[in-house]
């Protein structure tokens, strides 16, 4: 591995922070909601897919914060995934 | 830069397109449904923040790869931001 400067190391961990994090307010949005009808089902499972690329690719160039954000990024998709399934399943059952 | 193997760049150039790609069905349901109620507002202002950190990350280790898939992603998450803040104003007004 080539060693980056810190300016470019630190551009890059805030980076990863904000994409990583900002899936925490959607979790907790569709949470209090109760509801996912608006969130669209193939992007979070192929979010997920890409994710899981991601966290391989990590692993396959030795890069922990590679691996760190993207394992907690896979595990905030796979609650969109997990929340719109559930809640969708539940609106069927009081729509029908 | 050090030269990755090609199964390495093949699993990242995979899951750039997907954690890209993912967006466009997002994008394109609250579009159809004209509402982004469940939306949530900080989820896509924080995730343009990031994606801009990982385009500025990308010109300054020098990867097309890394600056094309962000940049791509950063014009999804400025739709979502975009199509948020319109249909919420909509929605407001027709309450009101």
């Amino acid at each position: 591995m080539v060693a980056l400067p810190w300016s470019t190391l630190l551009i890059g961990s805030a980076a990863a922070i904000c994409t990583t994090g900002a899936f925490v307010p959607q979790v907790l949005r569709v949470r209090r909601l109760r509801s996912a009808g608006e969130i669209s089902l193939t992007t979070f499972l192929v979010f997920s897919v890409g994710t899981t690329a991601w966290l391989a690719y990590g692993f396959l160039i030795g890069s922990w914060p590679v691996i760190l954000a993207n394992a907690a990024t896979l595990v905030l998709a796979l609650a969109m995934v997990y929340l719109k399934l559930d809640y969708d399943r539940g609106s069927r059952r009081s729509d029908g």
